[in-house]
């Protein structure tokens, strides 16, 4: 089972840092900028998570595996657009579908992965603490990745991200007992990514309260 | 006593989670982004404040009544202005005066609370420890609400804000001991909530470098 | 030896707190916000990597000595930048220049600081961390004051800023052992300011994707 985690962990990890890499070559960052933006997205929310754990140093840091993968992809995705430029446009709609399908894998990954976190952690009795640590673990990369980017945190104004992550952890964290650990994950992780791709999708959208009234 | 100090918590949570509704609904977030904003201001300064002192996980997760009664407000300020629309107008004066008083009594609830956090956790004898975290308590949330909804904050550049929740916290950390930990509670409360509602009714400020000059 | 760190440590202080209160007045802040600008730079750095290291509360909690020091200094930038506006352009080419020589003689010392801090508090077998919360107190400061003026991390889009950090920190981590902690911080140290300000000079760039490729 763990070994199951681990090569979910790494598919999200590289998904994260695509996406945090093509938000930092959209906004101009030089080569630096798109590696710190790039492992931010992909490590930053699972970092979070952990300080709210009380686990210490972070994990990132006792498992260098995940930021040695965030670093290779980001550097790679930096490389195919240096040396494709001008043949991509960096604008277009494939990209950003391709950036939506990224954040879908890596969003029900790390959700998945952070309520287990908290379980083995010795939180599994405390639901608020699991189904937060798991969203947060999902979305915190790409929140930090948009305030060092300098713009409003995408899953607060677009789309139902969020609502994903909320159901996603909630469904893993409350089946969990019922049927079994692997395929409450699964589930959990399936869950949140189909929400989060027929959102895009369909363009659904949470009620706002309109400008004009 | 400490009956006391969870009713005006409360209050406390309430008054932040209505002030970070009406920004959100303000930057026309959908209801999701809505209740991030409003629980983050309400419980995101005692955040900041339970990671500086090493609470883990911080008392938030612990107890939940908090995020709860912030959920709620929020939803029902939402809902509020969701049904009425078209016939307050959020942009009014009116709206303004309303926040500032909850800004007010929020401020100087957490200010108190903050302080009163750290002496419980053995922090008591350390002065600036114990008042720069009852300080964070009352500023951290609106500076949190403020980075997620893409603006400077307004503790750094209008008005009194902090230097109310610095003096707040100093009285009540150094009238402690002589005029009883109850007394003076309400004296740092008080201080802050009037020290902050005059600044903004006379509009002071603290001196500025002349941008013409 | 502790001497010697301490006093390239208050002389970092006193660079960052420099730094982050002119950025404050350039942006127009009232003196609390050049206040929290200048304090931020100056200890926000090492508070990030105590929050990392679980050192809590921080060092700067029980180490006030920085905090003064800071305080201190950006009160006096203030007043001399008060008492000389229209006789000094706060936009000149040369407050730009004494700037950088502080940013860069405050990152150098606080990279090898910060490395330093790991290694006393038995961090010091693992490389990653260390080097990492090296780089982190050198530039966590300045990622936290462009955030709060809301701007995007300087570091994120100019210069070699972030290279020299983890090259200094790298050559004074894997230096250690070979020459001794006294002539490899040193190393570190005139290491990360020399490629900083030769980077600054020649305006050095990394790599970007051009835009309109």
């Amino acid at each position: 089972m763990s070994n199951f985690v681990f090569i979910i962990e790494i598919i999200g990890t590289i998904a994260f840092a695509i996406s945090g890499a093509i938000v930092a070559i959209k906004k101009n960052m030089d080569i630096f900028g798109v590696l710190v933006l790039g492992v931010t997205t992909a490590v930053g929310g699972g970092m979070i998570r952990d300080i709210i754990l009380g686990v210490l140093p972070p994990t990132m840091f006792r498992k260098s595996v995940y930021v040695i993968v965030a670093v290779i992809t980001t550097l790679l995705v930096f490389l195919v657009m240096y040396f494709l430029q001008g043949k991509i446009n960096r604008y277009s709609k494939r990209v950003d579908r391709y950036l939506n399908i990224f954040d879908s894998v890596g969003l029900g990954v790390f959700v998945v992965a952070g309520v287990n976190t908290a379980g083995n952690n010795g939180f599994s009795e405390m639901a608020f603490l699991s189904i937060f640590v798991g969203v947060i673990t999902g979305i915190g990369g790409g929140i930090l990745r948009d305030i060092l980017a300098g713009r409003i945190p995408v899953v607060l104004h677009k789309q139902v991200y969020a609502v994903a992550a909320i159901v996603g952890a909630s469904v893993y964290y409350y089946t969990c007992d019922w049927i079994g650990t692997n395929a409450a994950m699964i589930l959990g992780l399936l869950l949140t990514i189909t929400l989060r791709m027929l959102a895009t999708y369909f363009e659904w959208n949470l009620p706002k309260i309109d400008d004009k009234a």
